[in-house]
């Protein structure tokens, strides 16, 4: 199994100390030594960093945690490998373009007699259960709307169809953003809080740091942290239920829009 | 104008020297402050780096230049921006996904009156000339191939094809690459040196930089380096002629076997 780390806020924020604590649990709090990944959105341009050694030994990851680049959506993923080598092809979050936007999918579980019918629109490049699943994931989007984005509460109801179906083969929880909404799904472990003003003083669970968030915010500002477990130890954390579909944007769930329709 | 930098080799090899010379053209030496990219492939995995910082500065630049990371297959982009603001989505390397492969391109020149017929099936996410180039690029392929990699000799032949057709709207100075082979097309500015034994002590062009390749290299080991202007004063320079598509493989272009059938 896999640690999941994500992130949607209403303005372009660093995830560093988020990052710190889960960067631990790759290889030093927690045994997910088989490679990392996380993708920044920045507006429409993404960049994601994409390491097969360990997330706690890492340069890249250090790089990561030292270096605030701010973002509205981020996904992160460290890696215990189940299905598929350790290697850089097999290193989530992976990467598609759909719709003239990029897509980031990280996924946590294993799927097991999972075969699904690609037609060769995305193929994957290799081996995981976890790529197949969103190059399905999209080619089916791609069946059912065509070559344009559809609204947003059709394509969320689809991706909760398509969620439903595929967790008939085993554990899916997964991230997904294309840099406006990300969406978290709950197989059986997926949490989230949401900060906003008045801004607590987190402290992580993993590392002993804390930080003032009232010092590094505006009043203004909503951020929506979405983990596999919780990354502090202060805060209140929302436990997502086993087939939920969180949809985020701007910071804040939208409990009442789009997920009412689905869930 | 941008600047390209392509390596291509037999065993898996560090570009910091190369990479070194190249950074200092992103807002030093030379005025391509616009944002720089590299990607780096790892067999079939592919890491790309991605900044709208000048090279010359980037502190993710600088990781790549001190953290060797080995690779058979490189491209690198330094911009100057013409075609599209300088933001994330519009810097080069540009990556898809075709026949289970990611492609890493970048395109250094303009192409004016350009507006190919794109069918949706890659759409751009930036607003680069050279991104929409890419996305035809790859259409034509699939259009022409269907879903599975055919032939070496025939793919080049429609590379070379459709570059003929491309270039007629401008400069069309080209890295292509999927991890295996790295394609070098020139329109007007494009050579390549290639290391083999004995290995020289080369010296950099951009900063008062030498390395002897002797002391870091087996005698079997092959290594095409391929740029928009040298990067060493001391090497040979074979310089590509306006049209030429130059194939390179385990780092030796590949003079008789592919290209010699399309150029």
């Amino acid at each position: 199994m896999c640690q999941l780390l994500g992130m949607n806020c209403n303005v372009p924020t660093d995830i560093c100390f988020s990052f710190a604590g889960f960067q631990q649990r790759g290889g030093r709090t927690d045994h997910h030594a088989d490679g990392w990944g996380i993708a920044f959105f920045e507006n429409r341009g993404c960049r994601v960093f994409l390491d097969h050694q360990p997330a706690a030994t890492s340069a890249v990851a250090r790089l990561v945690r030292e270096y605030p680049i701010r973002s509205k959506n981020v996904i992160a993923h460290i890696r215990k490998a189940t299905h598929g080598a350790v290697a850089l092809e097999n290193t989530h979050p992976f990467n598609r373009e759909l719709w003239g936007r990029y897509w980031i999918f990280a996924h946590n579980g294993t799927l097991t007699d999972y075969d699904p019918d690609l037609d060769g629109t995305y193929q994957p490049v290799g081996a995981t259960d976890s790529e197949s699943a969103f190059c399905h994931l999209l080619q089916t989007l791609r069946e059912r709307f065509g070559l344009v984005a559809p609204p947003d509460d059709q394509f969320v109801l689809a991706i909760q169809h398509w969620a439903d179906q595929t967790a008939a083969h085993g554990t899916l929880n997964f991230l997904l953003s294309d840099g406006e909404l990300l969406l978290a799904r709950c197989s059986d472990k997926l949490c989230y809080v949401e900060r906003r003003a008045p801004f607590p003083v987190a402290h992580l669970v993993d590392e002993d740091v804390s930080v003032d968030f009232a010092e590094v915010t505006t009043p203004n500002d909503r951020v929506a942290v979405i983990a596999t477990v919780p990354l502090t130890d202060n805060e209140t954390c929302t436990s997502l239920t086993p087939g939920e579909l969180a949809v985020f944007r701007h910071g804040a769930r939208l409990c009442d829009e789009l997920t009412a329709k689905s869930v």
